[in-house]
């Protein structure tokens, strides 16, 4: 296994800026590591929201999360101002598979990067179902022409 | 005791955006009273470490929170984007008395609002010193001229 | 105003052991202000859904908070074990006014102490409704005999 | 890639009971993906404080987290009682890598299982540094006899 190193921004689709809060601090300084995939699923959840492909209340299907994962170059901290930085690396049948970044303000490599899965499933049972049309058409600006790495 | 109220802009003197996160709402859609307590937590500071007077690494005196209180009148909800305001209600020997509204964007009136209290304490002893004149001239700008309500 | 002051166990009806957990120590190393509210929240619902008095996902009627408050006195730290006590200070028609301590194991007075406020609603209107009697029921042995003060 | 599964608890060799949260739920009615990390974080960060191999607030040397990963099999909710179980599946020089699963209380398959790894730093300087004894001592007993896989 290579050794992972810190992504470009030119890897990565869509940009949403965040401010960190008070809390995402941890007794060592820094945001603290759970916090990255807060800063994971709200750039997610807001983009397909803009984007009209989700209403939280209401979709009869949802992505449920079914994997994540990051890895942590170098320490953000309240009160910086960070991106979070997504693309599409598979849209399956039912799933997706995003890859996102977290860069510091003015920065061209990832302090952090990951990776999450959602599986689509009918609201009330639960189950699998292929991704809503509106879904795929949201998403394909977010694909990354080499589909992923 | 008369019937709380919100409150309008006029009364507030610093105004930070936030950005609801897919976190902040709870299971009933809408976001969590704890997290408003937050917003409050990282307007204040924020406040302070853009105007100088906190260094939350090396700063000798600290605030630490003694009280705080809320007032909830109508739900914000991710994505909702959000401005908390405040003001200084008082400003004591070693104390301060912030008051926050938390306003969806573009509305006249405070969808909450509340209070926290601010003791200014040594770092390593935790006793009770007078506040910084740092701090106090920082903090001048936010003082309510009615000296609060 | 009197200054507030630490409350005893005998004020309380219920009390819950809550682990703290290493995200809720903030950078000054110890439990932040906020999370305080989600030991109230969860210590209230935690009874509420025990006592049979509430189904989060299909109860027609649900608690809407409007006002919480807490006085810290002294702190409490990750990985500190403490519990959280509550009575009932007021039933009202369509409210309740929770009174809520946080004890650190085996210490006979308060670290902190606070109140919360749920207004009762329909679900889907959000409208006020009168509490269910079930609920009423359930919530009676927390009743403090003075009604609170 | 093989897909992945369930893991029983025979494979842990610590265990530590963690009560869910009212804000543990997300919008949808489970413990939201991002949580179960600060599960995993305030079980292994327990463990070391107990076994004496941790003082969050004086340790010279402390544990940065560098990668984090979770996969997701069946949901838990707030007012669930879980466990946190752990091994370690890889004692380094200067990096311990856990592997962690969440246990709902009696159930003998994992319902999320996932990893973090470690690398120890000097506080102050936040370089690389061996593996302290007494954490090399503490950390044994968890150790997986087959390394983990």
């Amino acid at each position: 296994m290579s050794r992972p190193s810190p992504r470009s921004r030119s890897e990565f689709r869509y940009f949403l800026p965040i401010d960190t809060r008070w809390m995402d601090n941890d007794v060592y300084g820094h945001v603290n590591n759970v916090t990255y995939y807060s800063y994971f699923d709200t750039a997610v959840n807001r983009y397909l929201v803009e984007a009209g492909a989700l209403d939280i209340a209401a979709s009869p299907v949802i992505g449920l999360v079914v994997e994540t994962g990051c890895q942590y170059f170098s320490s953000v901290a309240f009160p910086d101002r960070i991106e979070a930085a997504v693309r599409v690396a598979r849209l399956g049948n039912s799933s997706v598979r995003y890859e996102l970044g977290i860069f510091r303000a003015g920065e061209p490599l990832s302090a952090a990067h990951g990776h999450f899965v959602h599986v689509y499933v009918d609201r009330a049972s639960r189950r699998p179902v292929s991704l809503p049309a509106a879904l795929r058409r949201a998403l394909e600006p977010l694909a990354a022409e080499d589909g992923g790495r």
